[in-house]
């Protein structure tokens, strides 16, 4: 007996769905036990229906989202709209309606998932997203089944694959920010308003998802810091490479003595390290754990197929746990209260971009800040001043949060002092 | 109610298994919904049972398995002795009397698997090993669970942390194969007889397994072509860098359209493959498939804490299994007909290094041989004589194995030709 579902949706990723189911049939007869069969897919209007049909697909388009969830031969709702309303409504409704649902929507779930989980586990049916995180990267079903007996400590993502084309091209090419952004405006990857991208929203919404896999924890989307790449200049790059680091968008999870701390921030990658050799709008996650040690999860972030992927594979599972009757089990089982980290638990290696008059005297007086702070120094450049200005670059030893704020403010007091950047860096 | 388990054999990786179960306890409870006692252990004899003891383990240590295979309260063996025998018959009786098995043994897997797997699906209980592939990379319940939606089409497999550790020392150190040897046997890597390592057997055990949960298909041991590393030369490593490849040894399974192909063979990597950057004892598998399109798994592919990670996330699934009421699932249900490629439908890129007396007119010579193969050359290097012995290294574009046979058979025919090594390439 076939399972039937229903898409909501039928962008460019839904329509991978039944490409797949398709494509792959014998084979994912073979895992799910039924053949899956779409029923039904919710479209805006009977233009959109007029023009899907025309253009020769052979689906039950529909314009009212109740045709679906009234109708009992649909056992799963397939959500692929994007954004958070009517997306919000629709599942909820799904869900109250005993309809199992899967979402690649990660908005949402990073900021309604803990309502949404719930209703789902009232009502005993199944919510999955393996989508939602990094696209065709099969992260979350592996972090719940396979990372089951281990611990991890920290977890770093390479997750936002706009960006990354953009730092790509900025690393590898020398280009500025802009010409970045208007090629990937080009390619189609960014948005004409890039802002999610860029300023580290999307990353931020993904590490919200992954600190409840890895580390258990409901972290609320407000609680995670998030700064973007606008501000990285060429010379920023180029300091990067000439001392052996590669600058990408990191969003990391670390669990520090006094909690988790969250953030997505442009990063200096050592080049051997295997997020720096993550490129174009490929993502990856890094996971440090007390088990494995370091493993790493690669593949494509988006796109139709890699994410109709992750799709599919949770409409299986459901389907499979429909056959043994054993449905209903959460996406995420593991829990823990929610404890973020002290502000001096919060610790890296720093880079510090300073602009200075040519004078005698300054990489004291810089030394000296630093000094007060008990922050020592890891490697600096001083760069040959042009039209009477310097530029001095620092990578510090470990400081923590606090340190961090106090050096900006004494930078910001000399009058002399820039502080054009600082950015966090990865130790070896 | 706890889950009891015996563990046969307490090496390094067993000992691993205990530590796992308390350090990350609470966790493993959430998941597993039962706790897990381990009940019983195995040893050898008295002796190993009193070091063991003395030495501070608060374990029932046996020294007959019959205690434990008669043992109606322990539900799960867990099989880490290595080898084949007595592994095969004590697993072989486990499964026999109803026990769920648990086992790293790739090699037993690799030679013995189906056997074993009939007995398992025939008793209906439960025969696991994540860890006997790429230890703590979860990629076999990866295969299982987040690609069954997908199609693969090619893995290629660094998958032996001893000759990738050594390729690692040729590579970035230019070491020779002696020298990488020497050091990893000093460092505990290689054993003194490094047959299985640097030979591609150990690699080519692993491409059984990968080549059954990837492609659903019953490969034999004996159908997978492995060669080595010990004819690796510094020159090979050289040429290869300088024409922007990295050499290491790589197991890849390749479907073809008259069927798979399976080999472990040094190959020469584009330096900005995802597999180029794996360094060291690290392993990773790279998946190409029709939906995800291309992914990799990294972590270490041994070591105690990351094996027994693996064996432990099996462990959870039988218990949490054995709560459901759904026991009994075939670890891969993939599977379809074996069929291997034809000769002919085996192509790739290949390196040729072949020395020549340094005359007039060999290199065209030599461009006959492969022109009348109808093979084309990508990249060409002659090297500056010495000794009046020059060194012509080739890089042709794809041929198939047909076409290689005879060019090596040609080669082979002038007196004036040594072919010093041939190797695969990676195309871009």
């Amino acid at each position: 007996m076939s399972v039937k579902i229903a898409l909501l949706g039928f962008g460019t990723v839904a329509s991978g769905v039944p490409f797949l189911l398709k494509e792959n049939k014998e084979k994912i007869l073979q895992s799910a036990q039924s053949e899956i069969e779409v029923a039904k897919v919710l479209v805006k209007d009977d233009a959109e229906k007029d023009r899907l049909l025309a253009a020769g697909n052979d689906f039950d388009f529909v314009t009212n989202v109740d045709e679906i969830l009234e109708d009992s031969d649909i056992a799963i709702v397939v959500e692929l709209m994007g954004r958070i309303e009517p997306a919000k409504t629709f599942i909820t409704r799904a869900l109250q309606a005993g309809k199992h649902v899967v979402t690649a929507n990660k908005d949402l779930l990073a900021v309604h998932g803990a309502e949404l989980i719930a209703i789902a586990k009232e009502h005993g049916v199944a919510l999955y997203y393996e989508a939602a995180v990094a696209g065709g990267i099969p992260i979350l079903r592996t972090l719940v089944n396979s990372l089951a007996a281990d611990k991890v400590t920290r977890v770093l993502g390479v997750v936002n694959g706009t960006s990354n084309f953009m730092m790509t091209k900025m690393v590898e090419e020398g280009w500025s920010y802009e010409d970045a952004l208007a090629k990937a405006q080009e390619l189609g990857y960014a948005e004409s308003d890039p802002t999610n991208d860029v300023d580290g929203i999307d990353a931020a919404y993904k590490m919200v998802i992954l600190s409840q896999f890895a580390f258990g924890m409901d972290v609320q989307f407000d609680q995670v810091g998030h700064k973007g790449i606008r501000k990285i200049t060429p010379q920023d790059v180029a300091v990067a490479q000439s001392l052996g680091y590669v600058i990408k968008l990191v969003g990391s999870i670390e669990e520090t003595p006094s909690g988790l701390v969250v953030e997505v921030t442009p990063t200096f990658l050592p080049k051997a390290h295997p997020l720096a050799g993550v490129n174009g709008v490929m993502n990856a996650v890094y996971v440090e754990s007390i088990g494995i040690g370091e493993s790493m999860y690669y593949g494509p972030g988006a796109g139709q197929k890699p994410t109709a992927t992750s799709v599919v594979a949770d409409i299986i599972r459901i389907v499979r746990r429909l056959n043994e009757g054993t449905i209903g089990k959460s996406f995420n089982e593991y829990s823990r209260p929610v404890q973020l980290a002290k502000p001096e638990d919060v610790k890296s290696d720093y880079y510090f971009s300073i602009q200075t008059p040519d004078m005698k005297g300054q990489l004291l007086k810089l030394a000296q800040i630093f000094n007060q702070e008990d922050v020592s120094f890891k490697q600096v450049l001083q760069e040959g001043a042009k039209d009477s200005v310097a530029r001095v670059v620092i990578i510090t030893h470990q400081l923590n949060q606090t340190q961090l704020q106090h050096i900006i403010e004494k930078i910001d007091e000399e009058a002399d002092f820039t502080l054009l950047n600082t950015f966090k860096v990865l130790g070896e």
